[in-house]
């Protein structure tokens, strides 16, 4: 396990490519900084996302810029990085090749995969366009487009039933993006849309959250996610738990025995690693994710390493989850291991240091999970706010930006309610009404 | 002249339906606050749009939120106006209806066509889709994703002549919306994007600004329009002007005798008015502009008005422009008129009360025109800034906006230059390249 590539020994650089601009791809590209490699990251967009609040640019809390930074402005200090707004398509593992959409192929000495993952449909991809999922802030756009676009057609119709069907709104899947969305919904309905509709009262609308398992936020002990559960109900949402999607349709979900009319789904429930997983030609789990070894490389190839959710890693004989804490720390050892490389020391197996779970219930509610210490209500919400104003201050770099965002939360009425872009779904079902407003 | 329209005289209260939640349209709707009348305002967005600073979205300065604000937030607490999201598509003057895009149709007694202007391409469709122009939110983000996506295509390529392609960017038309954009782009290049590129130097970019007139901003004087063009020059664009565009390909402009290799062309050479002027049946100017009557009514049914940019105007024997505070003023005039009518008063001629043209070259320099008095340079920009905020206020509701405008402005830095959405313009052309970064 000790045989030094190569490229080690030779005069030049060893050039690193990483596929992927997320948490994985840029804190390995930074934890190279001080290496004497070159370092190309590839991504198919311009930014690095602040994950864990998409869902608030979903529910037009939040503003997509607020969330994002080019990657390149993110790097711009590191000279020995490059970044490249090109999508990765096939990895050549034996040329140690990467190839893009642009027709361009890269060449490397080490890669660092950190191509993420997708929403998974369980062999329903006809679901992808009814029930979109949230990933990108292309989607996040979307959903924001969807539910803000639904209390308008409901302010708009005459038809009670239809709408009844456009203040529904159904999530499908309980974990922390499901979670996440259901408790935002009623308060974007209670707070912010109150005074500004003539004909619905937003308070009307319907928030179901359908779960497939026996419990919401299945990766939380069961107190917790029985707190979690409570907190969502006292907030209106229907939490129904056992619960598994049968069939999707433009207008309706069918949900065990019920059919739930509905305009607005969205999907929360399932990941697929990216297919890029696919080229290393070795071994892959259910959701696609590579098999890797103790120092997150792959069998055969010391050269090329998987981080954070394209990775299935085991630490401490316990599976590491798909979270953003996870993705850096994964990048981080990568790029240490190839560090050690370079001075000819041995590598050093990676280790998960779980810092705690946190999930939100709202605006004002969250559960904490720091293993013996547990924490629930506004208490833990406090909790999360700073850890994320931590981090997001840390990807911004700028202290007054935790103003703004401060700001921008607690006054909620802005312009972040606006509705771009003009994709079908959502508003396909239009019926003419004779108008007597 | 004085004849007062039948539902005066009836018990209920008169409806009024008012077309697009631009400027015009949402200042009559204002206007109509304390006037005992129903209004229906309805925009095919949800959002008003404070399009004097579009130009600053569309290059990446500030965020699309920052501009845009719900229309039924900025009505939320006028109880006799209610807001549709619906686009209209014809209009019935004899029978009193407009038509949605939803099917519906909606009566009314007075009618205010608000509905403004796209762009214009004389008699050259096609050109739409090689060289976007700057009307809407969604354009804003079309013309930031294809700037951005320049410079990304720019660093990626290996050819040198691509490369030079891909850093030119024609700006047709020497209007205020092409001189602002003009103005904002090398500021781009030269402050923001330096230290982010490693193969190239942002400053490499040209940008050209191709006016078929003799100058540019040719409703300012000469002078003032001769000290703009300087203050470009100084910035680095080329400007020409008396040169004509006859011909416009994917990765080309013919201009005059020359032919110019780019991939990035932006449209800011015409307006067209709304086709719906067309459904009044009365006349219009070569633009598609309505001939109102002084009270902005058309002739023949005094209870239509028009305003905006879609209305014809002559006020004190010139020609009202297109600019925001006429449209301001329109609207206000509209529902004066319609508040004499209940009054049993006579109604009164719209007057136009120019307060001064104001227009930006870049990030510190500007001209003023009010008439006697020419500011221009920083004085001029300081002004500039003042009025916008002033008015930005105003329609944002908040003071505390103001410093995080300021902020985003002065900084720059930020998670603006965020390219969303995947359309296909700008990035079609993509030679595959060995790699050898």
């Amino acid at each position: 396990m000790t045989t030094i590539p190569v490229w080690v020994t030779e005069r030049r650089r060893p050039r690193v490519v990483i596929v992927g601009g997320g948490f994985g791809g840029l804190y390995a590209a930074r934890a190279l900084k001080r290496t004497a490699v070159d370092v190309l990251l590839l991504d198919r967009t311009n930014h690095h996302l602040f994950q864990p609040l998409l869902y608030q640019v979903a529910t037009a809390t939040l503003a997509p810029t607020d969330i994002t930074a080019p990657i390149r402005w993110l790097l711009r200090k590191q000279a020995n990085a490059m970044v490249l707004m090109e999508g990765v398509t096939n990895i050549d593992v034996e040329r140690r090749v990467v190839v893009t959409s642009a027709g361009r192929e890269h060449a490397y000495d080490y890669l660092i995969l950190a191509a993420g993952a997708r929403h998974a449909y369980f062999n329903h991809p006809e679901w992808e366009s009814l029930a979109p999922g949230l990933k990108s802030i292309d989607d996040a756009i979307e959903l924001r487009r969807r539910i803000l676009t639904a209390f308008e057609r409901a302010e708009a119709t005459d038809d009670p039933e239809e709408r009844a069907a456009w203040l529904t709104f159904v999530i499908v899947g309980g974990g922390p993006t499901g979670v996440e969305l259901a408790g935002m919904l009623p308060t974007i309905a209670r707070h912010a849309l109150v005074h500004d509709f003539r004909r619905i009262h937003p308070s009307e609308s319907r928030v179901i959250l359908l779960e497939g398992g026996s419990k919401i936020l299945p990766a939380y002990p069961d107190a917790l996610s029985e707190h979690a559960r409570r907190d969502l109900t006292n907030l209106g949402v229907d939490v129904r738990t056992g619960t598994l999607v049968s069939d999707i349709g433009p207008h309706h979900v069918a949900a065990g025995e019920e059919r739930i009319h509905a305009h607005t789904i969205l999907w929360a429930a399932g990941n697929a690693a990216s297919p890029l997983g696919k080229d290393l030609h070795t071994k892959q789990d259910r959701a696609g994710r590579v098999l890797v070894e103790p120092d997150l490389s792959i069998p055969g190839h010391r050269e090329v390493f998987v981080v954070g959710d394209l990775a299935a890693v085991v630490s401490k004989g316990k599976p590491v989850p798909g979270v953003a804490p996870a993705a850096m720390q994964m990048g981080t050892a990568a790029a240490k291991s190839i560090r050690r490389d370079l001075e000819h020391r041995d590598r050093e197996p990676f280790v998960y240091r779980n810092k705690g779970d946190l999930a939100t219930i709202g605006r004002y509610r969250a559960i904490a999970d720091f293993g013996r210490l547990r924490v629930t209500g506004v208490l833990a919400w406090w909790l999360w706010l700073f850890v994320h104003i931590m981090y997001l201050a840390g990807f911004r770099n700028r202290a007054s930006v935790l103003i703004e965002w401060a700001y921008s939360y607690f006054t909620y009425e802005r312009g972040t309610r606006l509705i771009t872009g003009g994709g079908s779904g959502g508003v396909s079902k239009q019926e003419p009404v004779p108008g007597n407003w």
